[in-house]
């Protein structure tokens, strides 16, 4: 038995629905999760299927070639199979912080995550004792605004020696470079300590204190050109008050990251994230 | 154009979604919301469907009985089509607390809820000039531990005189009698103001306090004959602490119960919310 | 037995607490609540204390006076006493939106909220009916771009003919005037439909879909010339997501609107609420 | 300079406050954090306080006896005086859950909680790589239900060997025994994986899955005698659905976990939890 899951996006038409449901029965597919959402302001179809494959007869592979001809086509469609067996391969950038490193590779080593992890790579020494702790290779790859080219290259080469799927960045301090960006696209997942669209860019604990707010968050989004403005997958607040300092605000964001990095990685390897518009398309 | 919405329930078995969306595309339906959701230990298949009928030659009535001949006899469902027109006709019962009863008739005359409200029924006086103020006819029908049966006589007599398909406890302090509940199957919502199973029964909120918790809640639920045990359709929390006396736990509760009763109003007239094995699901 | 809370504010010194608690001491006064915060940055001294006094010796007055001649003189404090028996006196502002007219009435025919409403403001006539519903007198003060200042005039006059001590803005669709805003200062509560200080201004709903947020707020905060500027008092969110249309941001917003400017209303009134340097002292 | 934290538990009595912050400013102390509570039912006294001594004429030892012999006294209290230099010395009890060990040892390694990890105690040799991986001594105190005396000596035996002031049980599935208990009052914490006193005992998230709630929790909280009776210090909940199988609710509980019995451990090494009653007082 072989599980596989369908992702699906094109203008919205009649009949999706029905001829997708009929492709899967055509190949003995049997349905266990069919959620779908229509954008009714700018008329576009989602859907998301999952399936078991019980005859052996329908490759993975002829599945596709077939969808390729028939269904896709017909509704011109952009989509994706997905063997579920597969994780994703995801490459951690981290800088100084340690907070996320730890809260990610314990959850890794915990089998929580749907990822495999071959590397690390950071533009400092100083998280290398962490990955060495859990036994993961860590690259440091160093760079200054002057040779930053060179350091984006050294970084794609390490992504693609390691077949690399998904970039996480774990409070990594620095700009993502365009051409990374666009090797990348919608594959690379950034933590901002703020509730964006509020507080984007440096400092955000600092701006929310000095602004009296009363909640603060943190939010997970794809990367994009735009700084701090990309899809964004998740976020979650916590409470806090005068009697917090920045300090505090600091300390109970931690937590905020942790859990809305964590879940933004959960969602995206198991294929539940779809993306149009800058937004996300969250199938749970 | 007509707009319809479609519930099913039965055995899971392999292509029931196919059947159901191609018999949609066969009365020239448009599907505009679709969600499924299987149980995998009990292997019960559940769907909610909202389709668009712009062909004026399939009218409700020859849908369902042709959906009837064809595929929910093949599946052996239980099914109902609701014409989305068509309000659920409310009955709010109510002793004397004020809060849920202004809550739901400010919303109701805000437009907000999908409901008409025939009537008010209540075992005191109390509450009549609220019922007065909002226009709505207030039966009072008091009765006693030794006439219960026949104060039960009278409210069933209003709720059929008025044609009522859904009852609302607003936080009425009576243990609704078997006959009603009978009559009624899933179509009598209660809030309870506690986090359900924690503190059922009387006094909740002096329970929660002697216990020292730190958050509280309250629950909507159907009203089955175990008290406080039905299907559970909304819950919702707030915090609490040691510098909170009961009185505040009981003023804190009051926006839980407000809020979590009417999200279980909103969510059952919208057709959301499907029963089976004591729990509930929830399509939103 | 007469409560009276006290309020302080000044810069931070040694031996405030013991001279203001020896004070209380002095007039006999039984403390029943005390609470204080320092801001470490500004070194700025903030104090909330409740007593009750027992000895009739001590006039409310008398004591205010010993205080203003003593300890108030020798911190150099900004102090106030209040009579917690007298409730703030005050106006509704609102314009169209019911649901936040409806919330706050009735709270305030359930006993909730520890306020006199003695008249409602409007520039339009929609929402007299609200008003007629719960007996409260309703004036309706209409200008328009060119006679703002007229209107202001008017709204002025009525708020000194009932004594006005709090004005509360239910959604009102107006920006409020210079000098009404220098007659209230931190006493004019506003309820914004977005987390602060994201979406400011017009239509924060539409701009919360457009970009794509997982989750919304509203933001009760008190007026300042700068529009969405103010000191905020109480905030709240609530999740959202894709399948979420503008219409849905808008009505889960209203739950939200409700409950934050409930709440910012209820703290004020009850004289927790101390501003400095654009921000909010809360002692619950 | 050396920081002091002061807790006090009595009968409430006029002139507590007046008399501590007179004391504090008598041994030239500048009070930096003050917060009382009144349990206005049973009449009881709350107060944490902490506050810089400067001058070293005034050593804790030499304050400890001069509060002892007068105010302690006078006011019949319970009292306790903490050098905010020395961390709690906490062991850590794990069987074979990793989730909650991985996420305490990497906030430890973070540098987020005052404590000292001195050791870990396990029933089986099962987490024994993370303590390694973590540097922390590993102790391996196997036992069976016919000498679980002996293994609870060996266990006391190590608490004391290492000077143990806080026992934290990270899913440990072990009952204490009620000698350890005696030994640590109020100094064992536990997370329970459900919002008591919902769901106490042996797997609660399957009894949580079948009773159908909308909302599941975790409560940390002080060993006591009755099992999951003992004050609670904090508790959280998150939101589940239909669509979250048993696995689900496991996996989702564990974020819960994870960051409940984190913020318990870190009010308590912070000396902000007071208990009485079976209720915690907690200041924040």
């Amino acid at each position: 038995m072989q599980k596989i899951t369908l992702l699906i996006q094109c203008k919205d038409q009649k009949g999706i629905i029905a001829a997708v449901t009929n492709f899967i029965v055509s190949v003995e597919g049997n349905i266990t999760y069919i959620d779908q959402h229509v954008d009714r302001e700018q008329s576009v179809f989602f859907m998301r299927l999952e399936t078991e494959l019980n005859n052996p007869a329908f490759s993975l592979e002829q599945i596709k070639n077939q969808f390729k001809d028939t269904i896709a086509g017909t509704f011109n469609m952009q989509w994706d199979f997905y063997n579920n067996d597969i994780k994703p391969k995801m490459a951690l950038f981290v800088s100084k912080y340690t907070h996320c490193l730890y809260d990610i590779l314990g959850r890794y080593s915990a089998g929580e995550l749907f990822v495999e992890i071959p590397l690390i790579i950071s533009n400092h020494m100083d998280l290398k004792p962490i990955a060495d702790q859990f036994g993961i290779p860590f690259y440091h790859v160093p760079f200054t605004k002057d040779n930053k080219e060179e350091g984006e290259k050294a970084q794609i080469a390490l992504l693609k020696k390691y077949d690399i799927t998904l970039v996480v960045l774990a409070r990594y301090m620095q700009i993502i470079t365009p051409s990374l960006i666009a090797l990348y696209k919608n594959k690379i997942i950034n933590i901002h300590h703020s509730f964006l669209p509020a507080f984007p860019g440096a400092k955000p604990y600092h701006s929310a204190f000095k602004r009296g707010v009363k909640i603060i968050g943190a939010t997970s989004h794809y990367v994009t050109e735009e700084l701090d403005e990309g899809p964004i997958i998740e976020q979650d607040i916590t409470r806090v008050s005068h009697i917090n300092s920045i300090e505090d605000f600091i300390m109970k964001g931690r937590d905020l990251e942790r859990v809305v990095l964590a879940r933004a990685i959960k969602l995206h390897s198991e294929r539940r994230v779809m993306t149009y518009s800058n937004k996300t398309i969250i199938f749970t």
